[in-house]
């Protein structure tokens, strides 16, 4: 791992406390939250203290560790922590994965450590084999932050982002700043300048003009839950971008890991989380719409199959179809 | 008029200033910033204190008489009028009016006085044209502010939906934000909000999702500049919202007064103005962006004819081609 990559969650084995970078400080002030119980990771995944859909999974891991550790109700803290948010899949995949190991008599610290470590070295693959899309010279555009902040490490997103730089590909990153709160000029601008990698932030507005103007040549998002036939539910604003690249001929790619994939629910069984309206009527404190008018807070948005030219996983490369997906969960 | 309209723009004939509302504290405070001289009218325009290409040529035209009342160098007056926003056209065609009648030796003040009459007149004309287009019941999206505050009253996308309003069509407006400057949720939430018309706010991220459930039924917004062709300029963003609704086959329409078309000029002469990054990097006063990042701030984009249903205009309503364009400039 590069010296200077974030580690936005580290697990204190001595004191058996998570720590956890706040991410709403970020990019202003580095600092740390530190959770010393089930209900304490619960509500830093639901307030976003911590965010993006691999590292809300690894985070609840150790909640159940917690809760564990401290002798408590596990089917208790096993729903607290479910019922923080409702869209990213990888929050109730490894939920379940801890319940199961508790159900069977192992650990549960240990099975949250295992899934914290596999999820390094799944960033880790996506980034060494999505990395091979990117050419010498592309300017890219992500949305959100996909990034190791969102992660245990590398990102998804930007782990490929990350092992093109790497490898010595003349890169520069275009970040989408976001809204309603803004991760991608706060966390990937962030992230990505903390490492040196170039980045230019622009308004979620400017997106479709930079397209219009050449001046992309790739975009690749996270995602926080793919179905079986590949439709992608991410973080608002993806879908437009997913048309605009389609309009554009520009290649879309989702980068994710197989724990973001639901094989099961079809499109009725997604909630897409709404937040509250706060979250678009004030911007750090500061209130931006007239009293008694209301706004609508969707964070998350579904991207249809044939807008996708592919999906970037830890075992390969797919296109967004039920038989490569299927495929990718039998090697 | 609507006794509740707001007046963006009134002319103090007794104390010969200009009146504006300060548009950069709206929505939380209705504050008014005097303009005595044209220095005073060219900072007002830069700033943003007055804003909207209707509105922009509205206010230089004072600023042209208040020169004339202080027997000042017209045409410096004029060049620095001029030089004060690049993209808006009807900045150069009032502009161009008032030192017709200068060099005609007739008033400038009156021509000013008549140029803000007509734009009066205008707006409400299209309005009442427009709103023909509108069926009872729709939602419409609208992006920016192309109201009475970027108008002299009434607005010109908004004057579309008032008029819809006023002939008791039960209408919903859904409201891009508008990054960077938030025009969308400051001022057009402000107005709409004002006479009662049912408004909500969205992030400029969510406007193709609700396309995608089906919740928009038209798009209409205004003008900065529209060429012979039908190539329309306006705020940033408008050019995505344009191909979302392309694909979605949605209504797309676009406002606009005959004095923002430009028969003249083509594509390669049209300036889009780049402001400074701290739009962008700042919201309010609180800075978004890491240190050591930058950002582009592209403050409009191009909207090629084909993603265009009509354009609303005084004299009617045509198709985005060169044929019908003419055709209204010799009614």
């Amino acid at each position: 791992m590069n010296k200077k990559s974030l580690k936005p969650i580290i697990w204190d084995d001595e004191k058996k406390e998570l720590i956890l970078i706040d991410q709403r400080k970020l990019p202003n002030k580095l600092e740390y939250f530190i959770c010393k119980t089930y209900e304490d990771v619960a509500y830093a995944i639901k307030e976003m203290v911590v965010r993006g859909a691999p590292a809300i999974g690894v985070s609840a891991s150790y909640g159940m560790a917690l809760a564990e550790i401290k002798n408590e109700d596990i089917l208790n803290a096993y729903n607290t922590l479910k019922n923080t948010r409702p869209t990213a899949v990888n929050l109730f995949w490894a939920l379940d994965r801890c319940l199961t190991a508790y159900k069977n008599g192992r650990s549960i610290l240990e099975e949250a450590k295992k899934i914290h470590k596999e999820d390094i070295e799944t960033c880790k693959n996506i980034g060494i084999i999505g990395e091979k899309l990117i050419d010498d010279g592309d300017t890219i555009l992500t949305h959100c932050n996909a990034g190791a902040l969102a992660t245990s490490a590398y990102g998804t997103a930007l782990s490929v982002i990350r092992f093109a730089f790497y490898n010595g590909k003349r890169i520069k990153v275009i970040a989408d700043e976001t809204r309603p709160r803004l991760q991608g000029a706060k966390l990937t601008a962030f992230e990505l300048n903390y490492e040196g990698i170039p980045v230019k932030v622009i308004t979620d507005n400017t997106a479709g003009f930079l397209m219009q103007k050449g001046e992309i040549d790739k975009i690749i998002v996270g995602a926080d839950r793919i179905l079986a036939d590949g439709t992608v539910y991410n973080k608002i604003g993806t879908y437009s971008l997913a048309v605009l690249s389609k309009y554009h001929e520009i290649p879309f790619y989702v980068a994710a890991p197989l724990s973001t994939f639901d094989l099961t629910s079809k499109e009725e069984d997604v909630i897409i989380e709404e937040r509250d309206e706060k979250e678009v009527a004030y911007i750090d404190g500061v209130k931006i719409i007239p009293e008694g008018v209301g706004c609508y807070n969707y964070a998350f948005d579904k991207t249809p199959p044939d807008l996708i030219t592919a999906i970037i996983t830890e075992k390969g490369i797919v296109k967004p179809s039920k038989d490569e997906i299927l495929k990718l969960f039998n090697k």
